[in-house]
């Protein structure tokens, strides 16, 4: 049995730009886990009207809708009460809900107000699904001709954990065996769309495989698709082989890993501590580098060195460099790289000086310029990067080019 | 003249969860801005069938489509192609648009390949529409019945520009006088949503407002929206001002301002400097302040001090504060918020202690315990904070509360 799966946001921030859906992503990429795609995504604003309207696009559409959204407590949130009238159903209250609901305000010492019943209200006949990380649960229910709709709470934390507990391993079940795939992602630095289409070209092409590109700055992702089952194995294995001798180290993982989970993944493996100074990064990398879980084992920390007097406080570059050369330049570079990993102790140190804009360009060094450098046992280096677009692009590109730089440098310190 | 607008983003990655489609957002938000709503937003695969069967749904549902995605060098771009099927139109290649394509590619040195005259390629009797900032430009084209479709590039930095440049504009002069609306958006901070409702029951209701919430961890917004021009501006006034009476210093900003925004431009009215000394939030407040073009004005730079090494050698810890009160204490934020300011001679020092997850935990100290602490000329003070959610939320919640309490000591500090 295969299934067209309808997903339906609501929620008038979607509908005017205000927020970033990252929910139906999210419910693609759980339905995608388990072979199901999805039709059709369907977004609409936070009234009854339109609400209705996309209802009935979405089951003629569909036979499984998923909807996310106005299930809350207050005024605006519409979802029950409209989905009721769509299925002309009546809606109950579930007492048991009402009163997990009541013990969670307690046990926070949150002040309980009536209206927070609603979210123990649900149509008739419906399934409840457990919402393990918040107050409002959603529902499952029949809409006849063997349709179903299922809603689940809009904020995103609480909708992934109802999707993953409770939703995909009821639709894995319904729908059983799927038309089997196999599948892989590339994740790729250092190449444009049309080079990596051209270097590809030479790929044996099969009927059954697909690759599908996507660029999302800085990074680039190939994805390989195999229609089939075990029976494609060997072709896959095939395809996947010669990507990555194509590709070769511009692939830093063949999975979906970021690039600081797989440079954290390495400095573990080789012991090796890091630490950073970051000028026109403005902590960025530290952050990217801290968010892994576990990062603390490598990470000892660094200086954010905004001002010129803090890159001499702080990493010991000489004032005299500063004044001869300026603060983006090769020479301040490489003092605090050296700088950061004496202060530290780190055994690699890491430093970025650059101009991220709108302001503080020239001639000779336009915005985007960027200078990185590595000091370590093995290299004390600085190299020049020229990035391109606004500050918050030059910011993202440097912290990629510094990690990936970073990667390289480990790859050859293998032994 | 009213216009249905109907959004289409194409690409695999969209209907498989691999990317979060901010495209249809910017555009929900761009149209919003001139008035004009979004009927419904479509997400297809990247194949030719689903992109017929999308537009075929598209045409039927709005008058106006705004597609994005798909305009590449590569084989898998089939937008150009599959559109002028659908539309039963030829290809035509337009020979200026290649040549600026060549030249691009000559002056930032990259290799020129064939397949890039397909983003010169474009539907017979289309319009075409510039792409400033990337290579694909998009086109418009009739649909007959009074119907368009616009197609754009799937990169967000380009998509923008042509939205912004051209598109909105265009938009803009078609749908002439839209229905006039009044806005304003509340940004709140440390308010739940239900407290919220609450807290709003006692305005004055009127049939021609609305509020609108929304929740995004960890910020609340309020939307206000008043249906009609000047003659509701008095309604619209004082329904602004109950609100903002009605919460007061908890509304951080009357607009879409981010509260880093909201800080910077106060340190910068009250010629302050501020410094970091960041544990467990590992560089993202940095991050968050230096995202902001001129914040090289304010902020001096910061220490991430992961390792209790890195307080004592950065911020000069005493090692018997870290072994009798440990890292997550008030002592240890304390001598931190001192120690940075100390160090960099900023006007203000913050700093942030805690347990972000998911280990390190434990019964006293439990993952999302955080200590931040304030030192300036009028305040040396700590304060204990508990947030819940792994550790992302952890991270993204302190810096929220770090950048809150920061601004209200800068509004205590007025004159």
């Amino acid at each position: 049995m295969t299934q067209k799966v309808v997903i339906l946001s609501t929620g008038d921030e979607l509908t005017t730009g205000k927020v970033v859906d990252t929910n139906s992503a999210t419910i693609a990429a759980g339905l995608f886990s388990i072979g199901v795609q999805v039709a059709a995504v369907l977004k609409v604003g936070d009234d009854r009207e339109k609400l209705l309207w996309a209802l009935d696009q979405a089951r003629e559409l569909g036979d499984l809708i998923i909807g996310t959204g106005g299930l809350g407590p207050t005024a605006d949130d519409l979802t029950t009460e409209t989905v009721a009238t769509f299925l002309g159903r009546k809606i109950e209250q579930d007492e048991e809900v009402a009163e997990a609901l009541k013990k969670r305000f307690e046990s926070r010492r949150l002040a309980w107000t009536l209206n927070n019943l609603k979210q123990a209200q649900f149509p008739q006949g419906a399934v409840i699904i457990p919402n393990p990380a918040g107050t409002a649960p959603g529902f499952r229910v029949s809409m006849g001709q063997n349709k179903t709709l299922i809603w689940l709470s809009g904020v995103p934390q609480e909708m992934t954990r109802m999707l993953q507990e409770t939703v995909i391993p009821w639709i894995a079940q319904q729908t059983g065996a799927q038309q089997p795939f196999l599948s892989c992602t590339f994740k790729i630095h250092g190449l444009t769309e049309s080079k990596l289409d051209e270097m590809l070209k030479t790929l044996d092409a099969s009927p059954h495989a697909k690759l599908s590109f996507r660029a999302h700055y800085p990074d680039l992702s190939l994805r390989l698709i195999v229609n089939g089952g075990a029976e494609q194995e060997s072709l896959f294995t095939d395809l996947r082989r010669q990507i990555s001798e194509i590709l070769g180290t511009h692939v830093y993982a063949q999975s979906d890993a970021t690039l600081e989970e797989v440079v954290g993944q390495m400095l573990l493996e080789r012991h090796y501590s890091l630490a950073l100074a970051e000028s026109c990064t403005g902590g960025y990398i530290s952050h990217r580098v801290t968010r892994i879980a576990g990062s603390s084992a490598y990470y000892c920390g660094g200086a954010i060195t905004y001002s010129n007097d803090a890159k001499i406080r702080f990493l010991g570059v000489k004032p005299e460099t500063l004044e001869k050369h300026g603060a983006v330049s090769r020479e301040t570079a490489l003092e605090m790289s050296r700088g950061i990993r004496d202060k530290t102790g780190a055994s690699i140190g890491l430093s970025v000086t650059g101009i991220a804009g709108p302001a503080g360009g020239s001639p000779e060094k336009p915005v985007g310029t960027v200078w990185i450098s590595i000091d370590c046992d093995h290299c004390h280096e600085a190299r020049l990067f020229q990035f391109h677009g606004d500050r918050e692009r030059v910011i993202v590109g440097a912290s990629q080019a510094a990690l990936y730089w970073l990667r390289i440098q480990l790859l050859a310190q293998k032994d």
